[in-house]
């Protein structure tokens, strides 16, 4: 609640204006609202740009039908992320226009934005087919929050020159997701070819030494290339949201 | 701000008895007082009923001196916790009242508490020499906060039956800090022994596979015994101050 | 057996009044009961206020059902934790009064004891939804003990205005339960917010770095905020039965 | 090399304009310049929008003042990190213009550019004092790279409402930097409370469980909250620098 | 060949009572029989004094079938570890006197030889319920390897009065095998108690913080206790075997 | 593209002898051709001299025969590897001239070649029979690649004298892949004997402390023979590859 | 106490013999004496047939002479381990009769006792010479128990036949201490090829991935060879003092 | 012994040509002989190529002259290894011909052998300039084992054109060391574009989560491209060994 705000509440009452009642109504839950964040839960997704969002993953098909009837009710867009492929079908068929994405595993219920809510466009790159769900999950994440990706898939550190092949959409990208498994030296390269901010994403694709994706992780963290960040381990999620956040335009 | 003291300010501005600008002024800082705990800092002592402390570790011994200095100011008793005996030497020089203990390398201004706050008594057992300056320390701190404490030293898991002898200490304390490294046996031995809750605290004592106090902390987390939490390893002042917490008379 | 009764007991012999027989009888065992803890077998309910308990997992639903007809012979209250549902339905049908909890997997039979054996309230608090199971197991071991148990539930890090808006719960409790997953922030935040003692329980809610909860355990055991003490991962149980005894009343 | 440009050039071979062994010249090390990144080499910091930087860390002064020479030769200011205090006075003696900042541990060589490249300002937040070294490195990074830096130290996550007092700071900041060693608790609240991006920087202050900065990396990665992404432990320069990177305005 | 024999061998030659045919056949495997030891592989069980093992993790039904019919046909006494249930009643089924045992989940064939080729007896001590199979699997293993085994089960560090009650039967013995999950305290509890040597066998049993048995097996291994020594996770088998061969006779 | 063929070029279009547009066509992809390597891609098998590998984990049968069908096309050899018996069927049935090899759990489509592209034999290496399927994997990936390769199974440390019985194979090999899990000790001792070049492979046989193959992995890296280099934990493929590499014949 | 010493007593007490008070004396410390083990404290090396030992390492070298002196009275040898060499020349000027061993970096004051304690000898075998120490440790703890020690150092893994040559000092002796670093392979190999039991001690000896000897504990915890049990990291000590008790001969 | 030998020797004792006493003479070590690699030790230089060598690190420099002195003796080039500059300048006073090479911290006696052993060269690749210790290791080692090695230093991953400006050297090479710290990425990066056989050498440099190395050799470990094998973190010395020992020519 800003001073003038305020001020025009308390001389309404004291111009009898407002009722004390009226003025205690809008005064009462000031000790959230007088936070600056009250604002958070109940218009989350203006604020972050971005839908509802369900972690599929560890929730029986019938409590992601009813948790998304009740968030679809509001109009916004939602998304579950790691949902199996049978959970889909069950869920598919009990909510209306949810949509079945098999390779990032996801559903969707309602409409995909208008890809007009970022500064610039968003550049998803991944390693190998096998990161391609991650990649996916980051993508589909940023379009959901209104914006225009483009991706760059299977350019392991053995096909570099693959990778200068479509420079042009790393560079023009305003963020990149590098998403890579194994030894996760993607966004290294990525990074230290192009100088641009990357968010790298580990992924669990491996075996032995990889150790669920904690090698590419540790590669990551300690990149020698300029510009790089790091997300949890096969978070798709996380890091289109993230972009998204990064691309959003802010008002003047 | 509840709701009845509300009403009366918005009466009072709608009475014209108070000025639109006391009002805000009583109401614009407002969401700080509503958080209800704006109090915590300033008054973080009489909350704690615990004194305030410095982590001597890593600070030169001017940096000490000079918090010493500052926080003495208030009359309230301080303590410094991880001196070494160079740097305390130092301090003592510079800070009237400071008197330095050697064992658990900790430096006071101001006097010991009588030993009156709390329900009853904590003791405090430690495992082998070694583990001495950290029980040393938990039990400075559990004093310094107005609590009688009551050592039983070294009681390793090789000497159960003297364990046994200080039973009467255990039996009749609120709180039982056990300090031990190495296999980090003794919280479970205790704790099975008495079922009385014990506060356990790791020590990075031992060597190889004790890897820093990780395998006497894992001993601890994994006690089979009743009534056992940990702290982190060598954080003797972390299980005197929850020790004196714990066994804190409350107002009725 | 204290120096009077041996006294009296000697004193018989030398008068005649025992016979060396039944005084031999009285020490013989004396080896157990002097070790002053002998009644921690026979009597352990007792001395913790705490009913029996069966640890479910890993034992086939015959095996529970065995063991659960022959702790109910006591007449004591029992609890089973961490039975999956199959087991569940297989128990309830063949032990009578057992009662089924499905969110904290657990089992009871005999009656829940009124809530009167505790100095205070005790306060559950979760992070995010799938915490519950855990906090619950916390919460019903509490209450099955004879404790008051106030739960706030789903405060995650991101809605920190919600556990103020419960502060209450938490400033009025004599301690304080945090369960969290993921990055373990929550205790931290509680113990630093409200200064009171905080039993922090990780759980292994999360992926990848997460490290079944390895992370949210490092992150609680090295809180810079007074107060917290830490119990093993998913050990809901064990909490709930350190509040307990920590709550217990004394005997004057 | 754009087809534009080449067709020039053939064409100005053809029309004898352009000598075959002028053309050779200019077409031989097309490889390099064929890459589009050739020029990452000789312009990196007009790409980047960042000065030359030094890891002071494992040199010796002489092989410091060696470099930092060499650098400031080409006019553009120049960063030293992680150099001692005693290293920092050999290095300010033998460089001119050389200056010590003693708390980020950090040499500075020409001038401090006026903050006017970024899009707004950036945001460095810390949790404890023994944090502040790292949190300056950023600090200092993001302004040698012409950003208008505001500072938010020593809000710990026992002292939330000091962070909701700042809460302008990060709302307007275009990236926020948070900074916080032992369970890394303060990028999620952070995060959490304000729905704004943030790049944290786990340092390895702490002890024990702490592992050097592991629980805080942990914490952060596995944080609930959204639009986080975390750099190496300690490492202040890479936020500051990708803080930088993501604030740079681009050319429309 | 000791040298006695290869002059022999060489005077005989020399006088023509061996054909140098012959002496060439008795010669040229000598780079075997050389080194002393090529008899372990056709005479081992003669040496280590115990009969053959399959370990049966990992194979099919049918592999198991077919080794234990190959080696059963020695005569010697067999022993399949690590049989599950389902596998067990197929090889039954098709082998001969195949025994199944359940709890070490163990299979036998051929007698159990009479308890006489051992100096004294064995103990074995276990800490809970859970860690039975394993306890069970090293005493199967010594009386199959000859020796007089004695169990003291379920005297976990909360019941060491049990313990003590047993105490002859450790006293006893000739070497003491304690096996225990969780925190593993119980073999550093009783070589304190006993001054014997225990070989120490950490379990699996446990949750989170027990990483698999690794806290346990830490804790074995810094035992401040003396004469611990410790096998790997689970190694009943090789407790077992290891007894066997300290508790065995050796020719005069 | 060399100087020559450059200034050739130039000298057609200045001579007109070739169109501005051709020499255009020819120098427009340049970029890629450039960098010298492009015909990695096109040509990747006859550079590595390798036939086409799937990795058959974590793939449908259905995408296997897909991808099989394509790579077979060009009519070089093609392997897939870790393939479960259930996906093989299902491909065999699909996919002409599919061979199924059990025990390396691979398919193969097409000839192996002979064995004359090698300088020498690969010889390969396994201590316990539960290292086979890797050992096998590694030999038949050697075969696929042309070499010609002698097996050494079963020779685990417990059984020196039987490796020493066919040293003749490992000294006449130009290399030698070394296979073994639990302790990893087989590597060290072949090499140790012999001073020939080991490619180790630790496979993730064993349990408890072996960490799924960490154990191996580490032992394998801290060898303290010459000569030993260590791959991924049951990289047969690998190692096979890399032997094949390392034996390959040059062009003089 | 054993049932017929008490019925003595207390017929004593009922004939009037023994006075109650003396009576009471007798029984009043029972339950220390009751414990059947009272005496491990007071007579300690009686049963262990072993000196008194100091950990020399983090204790100043006042402290250690104060120890040696104390110790010394009760004029049984006492053995100081882990003193560095300064420390080590202070004690011995201070200290009558101490020796400085400066291989296994102890001290010792009292004489070495005859080699007639043990029922066979105790070899000693070391892989590298950095392991030297280490296995000295171990020699010297087990002659101080009265044993007969042979070595056979520098016998590492690349050396097999220099182990075969001296095979006779391990068939011949009761237990077989290997000390071994970096891969820890040795005691797998000792094992394997004599068919003995053996004490494998893990040194640091080692860099990078050797972990600070965790490479070669891991190794030696998973060895495939029969009779080998593990200590801890550097733990000659501790192995020395198990194999004399293994080693010890037993009343009859 | 061959049989032909053994025969000649066998009939020159029948034919009474040759002494018994000479026969046994000859057969009496036969069983080192025997084993065909008794020669490793007495003329282990000639087998692998390679010349002496000493780990300086952990050794006096007076330790070091001893060996040096003793090893050059024989005539041969010795190399020590990790040699402090304090340390080299005591033993070039005392070594006659010892050279100190500052970079790679050795010590060299005796001439550099011509690079004529080898097939082909050695190209030794690294990543930063706080590598190159560990990459002069390397190529020190591969030099004095008679090879040609050819550097290409300090094309980090940022600067993928410099490593493809040397591609010649690569290419050429028989083998190819490539050394990095922190991500490890570069291996992968070599490996990737030039399809020839790698050792990796991961080094220590890097903080945090580069764990002293751990970050970089698992990256090593689960490289995606072909023909990667990885040595111990910073093991220079034994990746120029194993070069040494793959590039060496082999009799016809």
């Amino acid at each position: 609640m800003d001073p003038d705000r305020l001020r025009d509440l308390l001389e309404g009452v004291a111009a009898r204006r407002v009722e004390v009642e009226d003025a205690i109504g809008e005064l009462r839950d000031l000790p959230f609202r007088a936070l600056g964040f009250a604002n958070v839960d109940t218009h989350r997704h203006l604020r972050t740009g971005f839908p509802e969002v369900v972690l599929g993953e560890g929730k029986t098909p019938e409590q992601i039908v009813a948790i998304l009837l009740e968030l679809a009710k509001g109009g916004s867009t939602v998304l579950a992320t790691r949902v199996s492929p049978e959970a889909a079908a069950i869920v598919c068929a009990a909510v209306p226009r949810a949509r079945h994405l098999a390779i990032p595993r996801a559903l969707v219920v309602g409409p995909t934005p208008a890809p007009d809510r970022g500064r610039g466009t968003i550049a998803v790159v991944s390693a190998g087919t096998a990161d391609v769900p991650v990649a996916e999950e980051a993508a589909l994440t940023a379009e959901l929050a209104g914006n225009h990706v483009e991706r760059v898939f299977d350019v392991g550190v053995a096909g570099i020159h693959r990778l200068i092949a479509h420079r042009a959409v790393i560079e023009r990208a305003e963020i990149t997701i590098v998403v890579a498994g194994m030894e996760g030296a993607l966004p290294s390269v990525v990074a230290g070819l192009f100088g641009r901010p990357v968010i790298a994403v580990p992924t669990s694709v491996g075996y032995g030494a990889s150790l669920g994706g904690v090698a590419a992780l540790l590669a990551m963290l300690t990149s020698c290339a300029a510009g790089v960040s790091v997300v949890n381990i096969d978070n798709g999620f996380g890091a289109g949201q993230l972009a998204a956040m990064l691309n959003r335009k802010r008002a003047p």
